[in-house]
């Protein structure tokens, strides 16, 4: 069965998509430790990280620098943080949170954003990757 | 002034070592979320991550990628995580965390180990980068 990261990849989920090359796909996390967190997610559908094989890893951490600089560019933040847990959804994902504290990096505490803010963040983090 | 992580990887302050390339280093963090929580760190200073200059970034990212598949082989998790946050010292570390439960990834709850612990945990991951 599809994971549903597959499912937002191939449209059947909506998402606030953020960027796609041939490889992987960045959309915004609806459940946010921070305003602006994105899911970079490999079209290719892996379990673990590291049993990823190293040419589509080094694409995939390629791909989260450009998307991270962008968020980092758009959302005002200390930092953007990148974590990769994956204990929950067996498809590779690459949070890339925007830290404002440590409280943004320990997934215990998650922000409640409307479709509006959604919308404007995911275009604003779009805009910095034209 | 030296970072912390510069004085470790020029031996001023001791560590439990795991691998050195040109570019990278790589230790045991002696206050970890799980035994065989691991540090790579670049050995040139950079504050942020996404600073680091491509082909730096990608380096550091091939390095922890051996790094983690051998702390995988080493120590029994579910996987290894993967966490860059840097909201305390001012050099980019990657953060590499056998897993066990969404637990080891808050970095809220630490585990105390003895130096002997420290010791023979490291030599296991070493073992499996030979």
């Amino acid at each position: 069965m599809p994971s549903i990261f597959t499912k937002i990849i191939n449209g059947e989920i909506p998402c606030y998509k953020i960027a796609e090359d041939d490889d992987n796909f960045a959309f915004l996390d609806i459940n946010p430790n921070a305003k602006g967190h994105t899911l970079c997610v490999p079209k290719k559908e892996v379990d673990k990280l590291l049993d990823m094989d190293e040419a589509s890893y080094t694409k995939l951490m390629e791909f989260s620098r450009k998307v991270g600089k962008a968020i980092e560019a758009a959302v005002p933040c200390q930092r953007v943080g990148m974590t990769v847990i994956g204990l929950e959804v067996p498809h590779v994902h690459v949070h890339l949170i925007p830290l404002h504290s440590m409280k943004n990096a320990t997934f215990q505490h998650k922000e409640s954003l409307t479709a509006e803010e959604f919308e404007i963040v995911a275009e604003q983090i779009r805009e910095q990757l034209k």
